[in-house]
């Protein structure tokens, strides 16, 4: 196996632990000895070892002189679990390919440093586009400090996302719903706003997708306007978080009382409280504070195969540029997901 | 070579003629003796031989007793090219499969009943669905008296087709725009509204895909709106046709001087005169005409990845319901094709 059939093969181990290891990064390891594998691992949850510790075990006295390549900078510092730097440095590894530094400014280089500080030659860039692939969303997350945000409407070809205001409009089938249900399940957290709460009374959680994980719902209603009777503060279907301004006594409800209801502080608020992509299921107010303001990263759309004429709601006032990633028919309607321009 | 392989074979001889035996249908014919082919043909361009005919040619005397797969009903009547049936009775073929019926009601079986009158052995409907779908433009076109509408249009994410009245906003780019020219070159004719030519002036010819046939240009302009000067009527590319209700003196234009300029009365001239398919370049107005009156059979819609905002003219004002039958990405926009519920 060459250097980069190594480093591919290390993207492929990484990609298993595919959202279940946040807030924590996916990380793969392949360890080779003459051309050889010894050893490999991946990070499959947070807490858990991590990639290089995994690769290391199975390699036992074969990763002297190794080879080793890992899809993230090792870590230098002793978190949960030791720091990896040291144990691949007491394996006596002899060369260790790293595809992409460490996203955090303060730490970048630190681990890469210290094993070439230890004797240990480090080549850092192999396949480096398809590692910070894997991890964009703890990229933004690392970077920004804030939730890698997805947001998703549903429309009518001519764009619009309700017949009337103040009504909800089903504007597309139960594909698009089962769609909807395992993209809950992959994200932290959703975050819908007062209205959608109060016109639709969601359950959001994920019942439909073979997946049983239930993200934590985040409900944004600075004035209090959501009735205590609504599904998400009484079904125990999975954690709500309320944010908003005035004191309440929801039981069971995880409630910030924050002054500044901005969607700058409550995102940050998030990111800190762990939650590392974030889902948000918007009506066409909110879609547009989100897009205004830039906190999207990314954009599903659920296109319905129907006009809904002049007298329907538009899903945005603001103009603005994105790139298709991808396109897809799902059940009688297309899907697309789209990044910022 | 059984028989319904036979009738796949027919069918996919008859699509070697897609788009250039309008306004003839597509037909494939296949001749087999003791399960061997012993002749083949398709109809390929109006005014030239029929399938049937090709197909005899190459069988000769292995016609005789031999069983016959045809795409669409022989003809019985006499036109261009003489009656396909009597020249099956004459080649004493033993047994004719016709996938369907002719589609004018008024010669509907009247090409089976002449063979079955002559001792041939006639099975309708093998593979009934595959060559109604070859032939839909042919179809409606036949059953209407009017040409089969595919209306176009390019819009943004959030169904608006200009940031303002009266202007032109470019929102796809170059690839969308080849794939328009290509779309061009398969229909019969280009049908705009006057708006569309005072505000582009645009050549609406074929110049981007690898064909060189360029359709006829079909302008409306009841109230002889559109300046002498316009592309369209000057640049000598393509046949243009006007539809007025004011007398003009346009050198080279083919001008219809009609009180009534209805949609309905248009597009019922524009049968008559041989177009079986005609391709809709329209501004939101006409587009909503079409729609709402009902004369488009297809859509073909352009999504750029934009939002253009709540300033901007939306696409449509009517509630209609469609099913998406193909979406594709081309260059940086989606393709979408539907057709009506």
């Amino acid at each position: 196996m060459n250097d980069e059939q190594a480093m591919q093969f290390a993207l492929n181990l990484a990609k298993s632990g595919s959202n279940q290891t946040s807030p924590n990064p996916l990380v793969g390891c392949v360890i080779t000895n003459n051309q050889e594998v010894v050893g490999f691992g991946a990070h499959l949850k947070s807490g858990e070892a991590h990639a290089e510790i995994n690769a290391l075990k199975i390699a036992g006295e074969k990763a002297k002189g190794a080879n080793v390549y890992v899809t993230l900078e090792p870590c230098s510092h002793v978190g949960r679990t030791g720091p990896c730097v040291e144990a691949l440095i007491k394996a006596q590894v002899a060369h260790v390919f790293i595809a992409t530094l460490d996203p955090n400014p303060l730490i970048a280089g630190s681990g890469a440093r210290r094993l070439e500080e230890a004797g240990i030659t480090v080549s850092i860039g192999l396949c480096e586009d398809g590692a910070k692939a894997i991890n964009e969303a703890f990229f933004y997350y690392i970077v920004h400090r804030l939730p890698y945000v997805t947001l998703k409407q549903a429309i009518s070809i001519d764009g619009k996302i309700n017949a009337e205001k103040g009504q909800r409009t089903a504007i597309t089938g139960k594909e698009v719903q089962k769609d909807v249900h395992y993209a809950r399940s992959i994200h932290d957290a959703i975050l819908v706003g007062s209205n959608t709460v109060c016109i639709d009374n969601p359950s959001l959680t994920n019942r439909l997708s073979s997946s049983n994980k239930q993200p934590i719902r985040v409900v944004m209603d600075r004035d209090g306007k959501v009735p205590s009777a609504a599904k998400v503060f009484n079904d125990k279907m999975a954690q709500t978080w309320l944010f908003t301004s005035k004191a309440r006594n929801l039981s069971g409800v995880r409630t910030f009382v924050i002054e500044d209801c901005s969607l700058r502080n409550i995102l940050r608020t998030l990111a800190d409280e762990g939650i590392m992509t974030l889902y948000v299921e918007a009506g066409s107010q909110m879609a547009d504070v989100f897009l205004q303001q830039r906190f999207v990263q990314k954009m599903i759309i659920y296109i319905a195969p129907k006009l809904l004429g002049s007298g329907a709601l538009s899903m945005a006032t603001l103009q603005e540029e994105f790139i298709f990633t991808d396109v897809e028919k799902i059940g009688e309607a297309i899907k697309l997901t789209m990044t910022m321009k």
